[in-house]
C-alpha cells in the first residue's frame, strides 16, 4: 500500500528543483499537477509522468490489471485536474523476472482499458528489467494556456467544492492492509474505491470549459493535503464548513469506532476534484459539473487569513497538511 | 550493469501490443524508438521514455549524477536517431529510502546537465519511494511528419554508414564489471563511454535536414542488434564489409585477447547512430555530417536478401541478432 511520506516528497522535490536551471517563460511553473510547453498562438502542449510502484503503491490484493489501469487513471486525473483531455499515452515498466506470460498481459489490458475508458491509447512505450514492479506513464495533451485550471488563482471569497464523497479509499485501504475479510456491509464499495480508482476527466473538462474554476488539484493525496496546496499556491486560507463524508465510510466508521472525520480528511488515493470557485458563477459551475452527472457539494470558502480551518456545528480546529502519516508503517 | 534479454524484451513488448486497441491514423507505428500524435498540418508530437533502473542498469562505479544524466541521455539519442529536436523533459524518480540530500542533490544535477547539454530543460516531474533507484524521463517534441527517420525506410542498394566508433562501453563494461583496475592506456576513454554516454543529437538533426537518410537507430542494443532492427522493419538485409572498431577498444581486445569483432558488434549502451543513406545524396550526408564535426562512416550496403552478412578480407560470416547475451550473468 502507498504510504507516501508527502512532507518528505516535497523536501526532495525542493532539492531536486534547486540544481535545475528553469526553462524560460515556462507556462505552468514547477510544482503544479501538471507540465507545460508552449507551442505559440497561446497553444501548450501539456505533460505529465508519474509511476506506480509494486511494493510501495500495490496494496496485496489488487490485481496486475488492477495496478496497470491505476497507473494510467492516477496520471489521467491530474490531466481532469487541469482541465486538459489527454490525447496520448507513453509507459514505461521495469518488470521483475519472475512475471509470467499471463503476467504481462495482464498489465497490457489494465494500460489499455484505463487508456480507453478515458478516450485515449497507448502509444508506445518501453520495457526493460527491474527487481520490483515500475509502471510508469507520460501523458500528453494541448490546450489554450489560458483554459488551464492551476493550483495558484484561488481568491478569498471563493467557494470551495469538491466533485464526490471523501472517506472510501482511507477506509478501503484500512480494509486491504489489515486484510478484514469479514467487514460490514459497505465492503465492497469501499474496497472498490481504492482497487478502480475512477478519474473525474468529464467532470474537469466541463468545469474548465466554464471559466467559473479558479483553482483545481486532484485529491491524491487526500483532502486535507489537497486544500493546504490551493491555499499555499494561491496564498489563500480556507474555512470547511461541510466534510463530505461517503456515506458507506461513515459506516465503516461507525462499525469500526474511527472518526469519519478522519478518514474524510486524511484519507488519500482517490481522485476526486478539489476546486475553487467564482462565488457568482457557482450555479453554473454547478450545471456543468450536473450535465456530466456530477453533483458538485460546496465544502467551505477562500479566505484571506491562511489558516485551513474547519468549522463544523460551531467548533473550530486546524486541518493538518499531511496525508497518509496516521496509517504509516514502520 | 545492465544486462538486457534483447529478445525476451520483444516478445514481452509483443504480448503487451496485443491486448492494446490501437490508435488510429498513428504517425509511428508500434516498435520504432519514439512515439508521435498528429497534430494537424502534417506537424506531430514527438514522445519518448525510458528509465534507468538501479540495479540492472548502472555500474556500481557509476555516480547518482552520471546515473540521471545518463536517464537522459538515453532518451535524448531516441530523438537523436529520428532527427527530432527534444524540447522538455520530465523525469519520475522512484527512490529508495536510504538516499540522502547529496544523493538527491547529485541526482538532479546529473538531469539538469544532460538537459542542459542537449539545449532543453526538466520542466517538471514526480517523486515517490522504491526498493530500487527508478529515473524514467519523458521527452516531448515537435516536428513534420515526413522528416522523421524511421527505423523502416531502408532500400536495398542504400548504404549503411554509422556516426562514430564501436567497441569503446562493450570494453568499459567489461574493464567495470570485472573491476579490473590494471588496465592498459586506453582505460580512461573506455570507462568513459560507459560513464559520460555522448547522444548524437546535432548528428542527428543535420542528417534530419538533407533528406539523404531511408532508416536511423541508435546504437543502445549494439551494433549488430541495430542492423537486425532496421533490417527487420525494413525488409532488407545487410552486407557489411567494414568494422567501425575504436582504436581504444582494438588496442583493448589486443591486450586482453578477446576478438574486436565481438566488441563492435555485440555491445551495447553505446549511442551512435546506424543509418542508411540514398548512395546518390551519400555526399550531402557526409558533408552535413562533416558540418557538426562528425565523421559519417561508410561500413556497407542494405540488399534485397535479408541476410546481415560481415564480408572482411573476404570471409563471410553471419552478423546475430544479439545483443549483450555473451556478457550475462545469472
Amino acid at each position: 500500500l502507498k504510504r507516501r511520506a508527502v512532507l518528505g516528497e516535497r523536501r526532495i522535490i525542493r532539492t531536486i528543483l534547486e540544481q535545475l536551471d528553469q526553462m524560460p517563460d515556462m507556462p505552468i511553473p514547477f510544482g503544479d499537477d501538471v507540465s507545460a510547453y508552449s507551442l505559440g498562438n497561446d497553444q501548450v502542449a501539456v505533460l505529465k509522468t508519474d509511476m506506480l510502484v509494486g511494493r510501495t503503491d500495490i496494496p496485496r490484493t489488487m490485481t496486475l490489471r488492477q495496478a496497470a489501469r491505476k497507473a494510467v487513471v492516477m496520471n489521467i486525473s491530474d490531466f481532469a485536474a487541469k482541465g486538459v483531455r489527454p490525447l496520448a499515452l507513453m509507459t514505461s515498466l521495469g518488470l521483475p523476472r519472475g512475471l509470467g506470460e499471463r503476467d504481462i498481459e495482464q498489465i497490457g489490458r489494465g494500460l489499455n482499458s484505463g487508456a480507453r475508458q478515458y478516450g485515449t491509447y497507448i502509444v508506445g512505450g518501453d520495457t526493460g528489467e527491474a527487481s520490483d514492479l515500475i509502471i510508469s506513464v507520460s501523458v500528453f495533451g494541448t490546450t489554450e494556456k489560458t483554459s488551464i485550471m492551476l493550483r495558484s488563482g484561488a481568491q478569498p471569497g471563493d467557494m470551495v467544492a469538491v466533485t464526490g464523497p471523501f472517506g472510501e479509499t482511507a477506509a478501503g485501504l484500512r480494509i486491504l492492509s489489515e486484510d478484514q475479510r469479514k467487514p460490514g456491509r459497505t465492503w465492497k464499495t469501499l474496497v472498490r474505491s481504492v482497487l478502480m480508482p475512477q478519474a473525474r476527466l468529464r467532470e474537469g473538462l466541463a468545469l474548465s470549459r466554464t471559466g467559473a474554476v479558479t483553482a483545481s488539484i486532484d485529491s491524491s493525496d487526500g483532502l486535507a493535503w489537497s486544500l493546504h496546496e490551493i491555499a499555499r499556491a494561491s496564498k489563500v486560507g480556507f474555512l470547511i464548513d461541510k466534510l463530505p463524508t461517503s456515506e458507506e465510510a461513515r459506516v465503516f466508521a461507525q462499525e469500526n469506532k474511527l472518526d469519519p472525520a478522519i478518514l474524510t480528511l486524511y484519507g488519500g488515493e482517490e481522485y476526486e476534484l478539489v476546486l475553487t470557485i467564482r462565488p457568482r458563477q457557482w450555479q453554473e459551475a454547478r450545471r456543468a459539473a450536473a450535465g456530466v452527472n456530477c453533483n458538485l457539494v460546496p465544502i467551505g470558502k477562500a479566505t484571506a487569513e491562511k489558516h485551513v480551518v474547519l468549522n463544523i456545528e460551531g467548533r473550530t480546529s486546524r486541518i493538518k497538511a499531511k496525508g497518509y502519516e496516521h496509517f504509516k508503517r514502520s
